[in-house]
C-alpha cells in the first residue's frame, strides 16, 4: 500500500494569486446615481482595492454578466485562484451552466468571496444549501462592523469597529449554515444585527461572505472595506497547486496487513 | 416596534414525534441475499428499531420509492417531524419535484436522518452543497464506531466502541462541509477512518448522517445501531411547532428610537 | 475485546432534572435598589423562573456564597444535574477548592448555565481558558436579543428579538473561545454587539452562557428571559445517568485481530 | 466616537517568523534508546524540521526545561511569534509562573503548537479547560494520519494518509473541547482512532495540536511529519504585529447618536 499519489499530495501553491473579480454590471449602466459613484463599474473599484492591498502578490482581472459566458469560461476559471462575486438585480440571468462550472471549480479548490447582495446569487445558494434569506432595509443608515475573531487574518488591520456611514441594513435571521468561522458581526442604527463576515469550506474550496457593499453608497471606495475584501481574497487562496474534486473511489485494503 | 409575531415565536413542539422512514426498497426486491436479511424491507426494520427505542413517544410510518410521489406528498411531509432516508442504487430515479419538496420542508423545520449510502442521495447533496464523495470497499470488514462527543444525546447509551462485525468500508476524505457536531468516528479493519456520525443545521431543520447500514449485512437488526438511529431521530425533532422557511422581508426601523 | 463497560455506556438519564441555582447574594444584601428589585434574592427569582417553565420536570434548589462551602458541597453537586451561576462583585471570594469541585463535576457530566456577570467567575474562566473580558457600560440602555440559530432548543418560544428595556451593555470583543453553538447576538442602543447566547462542551458537561441579567434592572422578572434560562437548563442536562471524568488509561489491543 | 486605536488596529505582522521550540529534554538525557534516536535532543530535530520547510521565512531557536526559567523568560516570549511544546515525564516540574507567562502571551497573540505527549502539559490543559485525557498503548504499532480538511494550509503537501510505521497509540475519547478545525484523524493498527490534528483559538492566539511524536520512535526525523509541524507553525503565526490581551474596559456610547 502506498499513499494516494493524486493531486491531494501536490506541493503547496506558489506564485502570485490569480484573482477574477466578477460584477453584474447592471446598476452602473442603468442608474445614474450608481454610475456617478462607480463610473468605471463596481467591479473595477473592487479590483483596484484588491490591487492596492495585495500589490505584486496578486494578478487581478474582471469579468461581468454581459461578457460571453459571463466572462467565466473554463479557461478563465482554470486560471483563477480566487473569484469574487457581486450581483443583485440579475441573479436569475446567470446561466445555470456557468453556475455548474463555478461550483465544480470551488469544490476542486478555487476560493470564492461573495459580496453583499451576492447572498442571493445562485452559486452562493448552491454552496450553502439554504435560502440565504435575510431582513433588509435600504435607509442609508450607519453600519458598525465589529471583529469577533481577532485571530483571523481577514480581520488583520481592520478597525474595531469598522464604521460605514451609510449602508443598506442586512439583518438576522440570515439563513445560512452556521459559519465555520465567524469573523465580523454588524450592528445597524435601526437596531438589527448581522453576521457580516463568515467563512465556510466546501470540498477543497474556501468561501468568504462579506456583508457591506450596496450599490447606492460608495462603500467600495472606503479603505477599510477594501482591506477586508483583499484580506478575504488572500485567505480564500487554495493552499495546494492542484485542482480536482474530491473523488469517489474504491480503495484497496492492506494498510494494517503484514 | 414589536417583535415579529410569525411562527418564530411559536410554542415549543409537543405531542408524539411523527416519523416517516423512507426506503428505496429495491435491493430487497431484486437481490435474494438482501431479501433474506430484510424480508419485510430494510425500511420496516429501521422503523421497528425506532419504535423499540422511542415507544409511545413516536408514531412511525414508512414510505418507499415506488409509492406514488415516492410516498412523500405534501400532506405526508407536512405531518412529518423527522424523515429518515436510505437509498443506494436508484438515487437518480428520485423525482426532482420531490427533492424540492423535501428540501423546502427541511429548511422550514423538518428533521432529516440520512443513513449510509444515502450520502449520495439528491436531497443530501442539495443540503450539503458538496459532492458527498468518499472512499469505499465492500469486503465485509469490521467497523468500530467510536464516540468523540460524549455529551451528545445521540451517543447516549451507545457502547464505546460500537462494534459492527461486517460492514462496507466508507473512508475519508468524506466530501461534506465540516459538521456542526462530530459525534462518531469509525475505523475499519483495512485501516481507513470515517466521520460516521455528523450533524448539520440547515434553515430551521436539523440533519444527522450515520454511516453504518449496508444492505449486504444485517446492520439494522443490531440493537446498538437501532439505538443510534432512534437517538438521531429524537435529536433531529424540531424544537418549535410551526413550520416556515426563514423569510426575506423588509423590516421597519425604530428599535432604538425614542 | 469487548467495548468498555464503564459509565460511558450507562443508560440515558431519566427522572426530574435536579437543578441548583447559585447566587452570590451580596448586591441584594448591600444595595437598597437591588433589594427592592429582588427582595428574596436574585437566585430565588431565577429559581422561580425555571420552575415556571419546567414544572414537574425539574426539582430546583438554591445556594449562595455565604452558605457553608458556598452551598456547593460534594453531596450537593453529586445530586445536581445542572448548576446555574450568577456572581459579580465577589468572584474573588469563591474558594478555589469549590471551583475545583465544580470543575470536576462539569467535566464528569454536570451541566452549567452561566449568567451575565458570571462571565468573570473563576469557574467560567477555568472552563474557557481565556480572560473572558469584554466591553461594558452601565447606562440602562435597550438590549435586543436576536436569535441566529432558530433550530436550537434554547431559542424555542423566544421572540425575535427579545427586547430588554434597560440593561448593562456587554460588548465585543468577548474573549471566549469560539462557541460551539451561537444562539443569540445582542445589539445595544449605544451601537455595540455581543454574542449573548453561547454554548460549549467541556469533558462530558455542557455549558451555556446567557448575557442578560444585571442586578440593577428587573431582568429576571421578565417572562422571555426566564424562558431562555429554563431552556438553557433543559439543554445543559446530561444525556447519561453516570458521572465520571473522561479517563486516561492503557487500552488493550486486538480489535482487528483474528 | 472613533474606533479604538489600540493594538487591535495594528498593521499585519511582517518579517521572518520568530519560532521558539521548547523541549523537556529529559528522555534524551536519561534513556540510551532515545539518545540514539535524538543525539542532539528531540527539540533540535524538531527545530531542524521547521528550518527545512520554512527556510529564510523563519528564525528558529530552542529552549528546554533545565534552562533558567525553562528558557522562557519574558524577553524570549515577547520576541516569539510561535512556540512549540514537547513534554512528557516532567510536566509537573514546569513552574506555574512560567505557565502563567506563556498563557498570557498566547492570549495576547503568540501562536502555540503542542506536540504528542504535550497533551498533558500544564499550559495545554490551562488553555483547554479539560483533562486532556486519552487512551494510550505503547506497542510501536502503525499509525495512519488521514486528512479530513483538504482546504487547510496545515495539510498542504501532506500525503493521504501519512504513514508512521511505529508510534504510540493515542485514542479516543480525547478529552479536549471540540476543535475549531479538525485537520487530521489517525487510525492505529490496534483499531483505535484519534483526532490527531486539531486547532483552537484562545484570546488573540492560535493553538495547533499534532498527535505523532513519541520519544521511542524516530518520528521527528520523518519528512512528512516535519512538514506538518512546519505548516502548523506557519498557520499559528499571529496575523497582527501587536501583542496585548483582550481588554476589559468601559466603552463610551454614541455610535448611533447625531
Amino acid at each position: 500500500m502506498t499513499p494516494m499519489t493524486d493531486d491531494t499530495t501536490h506541493s503547496p501553491r506558489t506564485g502570485p494569486l490569480r484573482v477574477t473579480v466578477w460584477g453584474e454590471g447592471r446598476h452602473e449602466a442603468e442608474d445614474a446615481h450608481v454610475a456617478r459613484l462607480y463610473p468605471t463599474g463596481m467591479h473595477e473599484v473592487v479590483a483596484d482595492g484588491i490591487r492596492d492591498h495585495l500589490g505584486d502578490g496578486a494578478q487581478v482581472r474582471t469579468a461581468t454578466l454581459d461578457d460571453p459566458e459571463h466572462g467565466l469560461g473554463e479557461e478563465v476559471l482554470a486560471s483563477t485562484d480566487v473569484l469574487t462575486w457581486w450581483g443583485h438585480k440579475a441573479h436569475a440571468e446567470v446561466d445555470d451552466a456557468v453556475v455548474d462550472r463555478v461550483h465544480t471549480h470551488v469544490l476542486a479548490g478555487m476560493g470564492l468571496v461573495v459580496l453583499h447582495s451576492g447572498h442571493h446569487a445562485k452559486i452562493f445558494r448552491r454552496l450553502m444549501g439554504t435560502t440565504c434569506n435575510l431582513l433588509w432595509r435600504n435607509d442609508g443608515e450607519r453600519e458598525l462592523v465589529w471583529t469577533v475573531d481577532p485571530t483571523h487574518p481577514i480581520a488583520a488591520g481592520v478597525p474595531h469597529p469598522l464604521v460605514i456611514d451609510q449602508q443598506e441594513m442586512y439583518g438576522e435571521h440570515f439563513d445560512v449554515p452556521p459559519p465555520d468561522e465567524l469573523v465580523f458581526i454588524s450592528s445597524f442604527a435601526g437596531g438589527e444585527v448581522f453576521r457580516s463576515g463568515c467563512t465556510w469550506r466546501r470540498g477543497r474550496g474556501k468561501v468568504f461572505y462579506f456583508g457591506p457593499g450596496d450599490q447606492d453608497f460608495p462603500v467600495y471606495h472606503q479603505a477599510d472595506v477594501r482591506r477586508v475584501v483583499a484580506n478575504g481574497v488572500a485567505w480564500a487562496a487554495p493552499a495546494r497547486s492542484g485542482r480536482a474534486q474530491p473523488p469517489v473511489e474504491r480503495a484497496e485494503t492492506g494498510w494494517f496487513a503484514g
